[in-house]
């Protein structure tokens, strides 16, 4: 097969807001290759990530994403290892094309799975994928008492783990320690408890290591983000004295180095990974086999659409003993109505991999439409997008 | 003063080839605030940042930069730290974010510079700057006979460093030996040596030590980029058995972080900034401290105008003892055009960091009109760009 064409779609609620919901809007990735269609997510900022597919070169080491992906051949991975490395050096100075490609490397994997009559998750090796333990994903309240509330709303909703992140957390000592008692009190004695600072303390280890003790109490599974993605030492630090309660991270990993230093460097616990960010499932399923050989556990960081969900169980689909993952609650209608499957607990509560080929994952025509929002760009007279 | 207006101008060549020069093109920034004016520039592709500036928010932290900078307080340095900590904070998740706000947070210090009447190096804490040693930096000949042709017209200069850089580097070991020696022999016994190698060798370590001992034979001073920007492990593996030849690197650094690893982990001898992408010239002067404190040498990174030579020599313009400086030579038209003030070698062949107010280097109104490519963004039917 040969590739053909490459399509972005820019969806979005009509509105936006502050929220850190990841799920407000999606750049939806359509690539087409011998008669077949396969289907990516990158994530965020979908005009940016458009730009860097079609922007002019700046220089040799400074070419458009589609430089290296337009025309190419796909018939196995090594195609689609060798356009990861083709877009590594010939955009090695463009930032954006990181996030740009992890989406069309979703699109390939879907593709190259639909020709095969595959999952994906096979391509990349595993003979079996496991059920995993979804943790439903939300934001903290913005009081104590509305934490507790949602706290207690997922585990009447049958989940045995949950996560609760960002604002107002990191604003007062006192105020999160009162948030993370409502959660476990909200969440009762048996359940998961999952904290996300969202990067809040910088590169401040004494502020982050002043709420271990209340999240000891409150038997916290992990910490996640208490610092910048790159502030390396400060994990290492942390990780050092925080006893039980483990130290997670690696979202914001745009290159398998980033999330490889967070393990052997930063001594995180857990290392999250989301497929729309580190150049799509290869190289995640890379630090899914070194977070394992590691001891540290694998987990997928998703905030958007069943489709990226999908994408992100596949890099450690048949990896048994890392059981958890995020699965995002609380969505968007965009996100919600953006897939024709969905992915939902059994009666178990456990979450099944897809085991169609590809990714497993339709799109909705119709929410491609309903939510599209018109971009034209336009350089030298010329259009080098429009949809 | 508040911050009124920030604006983008793309500028190219007329045609952009493959080579590894990044003068081809360009995006400067012009900051208005209190009635002055200040220049910046962010390398590199420039449709790819300027959409990085205006793009609709995602989500809240995945802002665009302007939201972190328009109608912003500027009355000193401590203001546009803030405004850094906002843009690292706001925009997490938009990875070009960095390359956009580096062009800004120039045009600052410049803006800054001239409300004070102080150039931008005293504004950074420096109490005087000190003259540089330039080393022309021009890329290999795709031959042997036209690189020894290239070293001696370097010399002829009256250049006494020169750097050679990447291909036909690292395409076979005998070809690069040629290479080596022909550098040498051009530039007489007595020049500086340097190897740029552009991430030739991925991760290889083995393949980027094949060339050590021509390298020693040659008396090569560092050996630039062996590896991608965040490989970390492999850039510690090759300065342990590298010898008297040096490691550098760090232009790809986008953050603080990234260039404090390679010192700290990766264990180069110089560490090479590029302040058009790290964030501008405050996370640049805090690196250079580092770097000073650490006894490792820095070093400016830039291939493009004389506006961003300017803002690279001003984070490390008062630390005597780190002597050499990259000095583009063989600019594009577009690149020479731009300025209106040249930094040119005084006769005994040093370069002197401007101490006019600022980064002391206007641009040419002329050159803004020659080279421009107008470019228009529109996003539901909006106009986000236009020039």
């Amino acid at each position: 097969m040969k590739i053909e064409s490459v399509d972005f779609f820019y969806l979005s609620m009509p509105e936006v807001t502050t929220a850190a919901d990841g799920s407000q809007d999606a750049l939806v990735v359509r690539v087409a290759a011998g008669g077949l269609i396969g289907w990516g997510e990158c994530e965020a900022s979908p005009l940016v990530s458009i730009a860097a597919f079609v922007a002019p070169m700046s220089h040799g080491a400074c070419r458009p994403v589609s430089a290296s992906v337009l025309g190419r051949r796909l018939e196995g991975p090594d195609d689609i290892r060798a356009m990861a490395a083709d877009v590594a050096y010939n955009s090695m100075d463009l930032l954006q094309a990181a996030h740009t490609w992890s989406g069309v490397e979703m699109a390939l994997w879907d593709l190259l799975g639909k020709a095969r009559g595959e999952p994906a998750w096979r391509l990349l090796g595993y003979d079996r994928a496991f059920p995993k333990v979804p943790y439903a994903s939300v934001l903290f309240g913005a009081t104590a008492q509305e934490t507790l509330e949602r706290a207690r709303a997922i585990r009447a909703a049958g989940f045995r783990a949950a996560k609760f992140g960002w604002a107002p957390f990191g604003a007062s000592l006192s105020g999160d320690i009162d948030q993370l008692d409502a959660a476990r009190e909200g969440l009762g004695p048996d359940g998961i408890l999952l904290i996300d600072a969202g990067q809040i303390f910088g590169e401040d280890v004494e502020a982050a290591a002043a709420r271990l003790p209340a999240m000891e109490r409150n038997r916290v599974t992990w910490f996640e983000e208490p610092f910048a993605g790159e502030a390396l030492e400060a994990y290492g630090a942390l990780a050092r004295r925080s006893g039980a309660v483990a130290i997670a991270g690696g979202e914001a990993a745009h290159n398998r180095f980033m999330a490889r230093h967070l393990i052997d460097i930063g001594g995180v616990g857990y290392i999250q990974i989301d497929c729309g960010r580190i150049g799509g499932l290869g190289p995640a399923r890379e630090v899914a086999l070194h977070a394992a050989a590691k001891g540290v556990t694998y987990v997928n960081h998703t905030f958007t659409s069943n489709l990226a969900l999908s994408a992100s169980l596949q890099p450690y689909a048949g990896l048994e003993a890392h059981r958890i993952c995020e699965y995002p609650t609380g969505l968007q209608p965009l996100a919600r109505d953006l897939t024709v499957e969905r992915i939902l607990p059994d009666g178990e509560g456990l979450i099944h991999v897809p085991d169609a080929p590809g990714l497993g994952i339709e799109v909705s025509a119709a929410a491609l439409e309903t939510y599209r929002v018109p971009v034209e760009i336009r350089v030298r007279g010329k259009t080098l997008f429009s949809a």
